[in-house]
């Protein structure tokens, strides 16, 4: 199997990464005003977005009522989308599949503001002072830094790279604390890290070159130190210690990856989705029914535990003491727990039809799940392992909350 | 040096602990009304309490503008206050040394309710599902549990033990994640779990006996694992994995205390203050000037950091990369930076006079700092550890951000 065939039976993200036909878009073109704001007068620390992928519109939730408030249309394409959300926590930004970057109001449930800013473009971060959004972009690549409040563009990035200046395609952007943000260049095998300490209409960049074939997307761990892209070329991960940027990218994890015959792919697993518990790594192994566990000190694999399928979200519940499961087709229908002192599965659960993701509220008494073909988002009791309720929902996908406004890597 | 004269010399917390004379005071007894909401319609993810011990006030800030947005008065004494967050972000309550409970609403900057629930407290804590508020309590002893929205009295579990039925003053109370809380009793030398998952009218009490002598202050890891209990009777600390209760309490870090020969403590540290960072737990000796490195896979002393004075709060920067230590009497006008990678200092700063509490915003990339003698709370900025501003206040004390109200812990 070549890596074409190869890739045309993976996911639609790894897909597009390797040249999809894109369409181009009108930058930075404003689409929508703020409709006159209602005044809610209520805490945002318990609400959050559930994105319904097939129509373009996200639906404001509570999680202490554990019921939807509102909902917000016109965002375009979301069959991809993910959000991060403002310093205090009013505002969601949601990333769409077509480039789009909206600001979305969760108090007067309205689009305060819409750009396209891309032709394609698979999410973004927010920096660790809430003032600048970046979007990291696959046409025309590079990445695209806006104010926060205004969303009027501050820097733009190209991801030029090799003699003809060539532009690389952009993934596993993440916010760096004290620094900016950090991310991978798909073709030209490169993780930069953007400062915009001194100037952020002018960023320092640094570039770390030769670290591997095809990052594919990456992550930095819950305290801002540890950079891993995942690379799609080669097994193993590159690593760089933002601590100790001087030592440069290394690779680590040598056994993981696709192997000498690789398995196929139904859906790339997701490397945010990674889960930190008592200093070791859980993360999704491609293709085969397994999480792997790490440990951080050493970056050594200590472990793998077999599950259901090919895991997607291998996701930590915030105490630590359990890592929750979602897989790939055909399995997607199910979620397992692990207990993290055993590293033994506790649960089998089937919340759904097509778990496409799965939320903690902030300190983790519930997890919704979101069950795109059951149209629903069902909450449940993370010490019982029962639906608490249910939630319709058009073909939900992400659910994010605006605890992540307070977290490193979210 | 027999230990009243010891006592005699160290904080007033322990000081109480140990048998001050307390005057009574009426339980339950509502004293204020909310005005009428005015309409602020705002996020609560940047919103703060900073507390004005001298005058029974709380200022409400902002963490981004950087600025007061309002006070509220008639709390009471403030002189050893603390205070939790509802889940929302939009409530605070505030423990007063008074008994005092007030929950104030930071969007109105109103006091909504207040009820004077003990003759004399010391804190409090939160659920994790934020729908309890529970008060530690020297006099008359125990815990009230009180419901978070009304205030109403939900619980209350006296703090009895020995065939004499005697009380004991409750410290260290910690939410408990998947259960309630966790707490010690001074006198009784107990660890308590109370369960609230069956009925919270009638928590579950499990009760660890002969955990050490003289218990006076406890934590909880940020994981919601371990329960710890310092004790002023014996040297070491009380463990409790909440994960494997059935193991009970062990000893660990029998080198922590006061040693054969106690040095004078001028202010006993805030075991709350403890910092974990990478895997090690750092925290303030007492009665030494030095901060103790512990390795939490072994609960094993790696290392002593030699600091200025007495340590009082010992807190990592959130990303983990930095401590940042204040200190007791004669040396309470210094900060010392202590970086984890090297476990050197690497910043003397002397942001004001009397340094009595910092709190990070949190992403960290800032600080602010309780300067009592002057009047006045420093932001400063942790990357460059330069002042960014000052806000004027009234002999502040405590500063804590609404962030807390999605961790545990805090």
């Amino acid at each position: 199997m070549d890596r074409r065939t190869f890739a045309s039976r993976i996911s639609h993200r790894v897909a597009a990464l390797l040249g999809a036909t894109l369409a181009s878009a009108a930058l930075l073109a404003p689409t929508a005003q703020a409709a006159e704001p209602q005044p809610v007068l209520r805490g945002t620390g318990d609400l959050g977005i559930v994105i319904e992928r097939a129509i373009g519109q996200v639906q404001i939730v509570d999680t202490t009522a554990r019921s939807r408030i509102a909902t917000v249309a016109g965002l375009g394409d979301l069959s991809h989308a993910s959000a991060v959300f403002s310093r205090d926590g009013r505002y969601a930004y949601v990333f769409g599949r077509d480039g789009g970057l909206s600001k979305i109001d969760l108090l007067t449930a309205t689009l305060v503001r819409r750009v396209v800013q891309a032709g394609n473009s698979i999410g973004g971060a927010i920096s660790q002072d809430g003032r600048f959004v970046a979007a990291q972009n696959y046409e025309p690549g590079g990445v695209r830094i806006f104010d926060a409040q205004t969303l009027a563009p501050v820097a733009d990035i190209p991801a030029r790279y090799g003699d003809a200046g060539q532009t690389s395609k952009v993934v596993g952007l993440a916010d760096a604390p004290g620094v900016g943000f950090v991310f991978s260049l798909f073709e030209a095998g490169e993780i930069w890290v953007a400062d915009l300490s001194a100037d952020p209409a002018h960023p320092t960049i640094t570039r770390y070159t030769g670290i591997g074939k095809q990052p594919y997307d990456g992550l930095i761990t819950p305290d801002g130190r540890y950079y891993l892209a995942g690379l799609f070329g080669e097994d193993g991960l590159a690593m760089l210690d933002l601590w100790q940027p001087e030592r440069g990218v290394r690779k680590v994890l040598a056994g993981y990856g696709r192997g000498e015959e690789p398995l196929p792919v139904y859906k790339m697993p997701h490397l945010r989705g990674w889960a930190m518990a008592d200093g070791r790594l859980y993360l999704p192994a491609i293709g085969r029914h397994e999480v792997l566990v790490v440990d951080t000190r050493t970056w050594q694999e200590v472990g793998r535990i077999a599950v259901k399928g090919q895991p997607v979200f291998v996701m930590a519940r915030p105490d630590g003491r359990e890592i929750w499961v979602n897989f790939a087709h055909p399995d997607n229908s199910h979620v397992q727990v692990i207990d993290t002192l055993t590293q033994k599965i506790t649960h089998n659960l089937e919340p759904g039809k097509v778990v496409l993701h799965m939320e903690f509220t902030p300190r983790g008494e519930a997890v919704w799940i979101s069950a795109r073909d059951d149209n629903k988002v069902v909450v449940m009791d993370t010490r019982t392992h029962r639906p608490i309720t249910e939630l319709p929902a058009e073909s939900p996908s992400g659910i994010l909350f605006t605890v992540r406004a307070g977290r490193t890597g979210f």
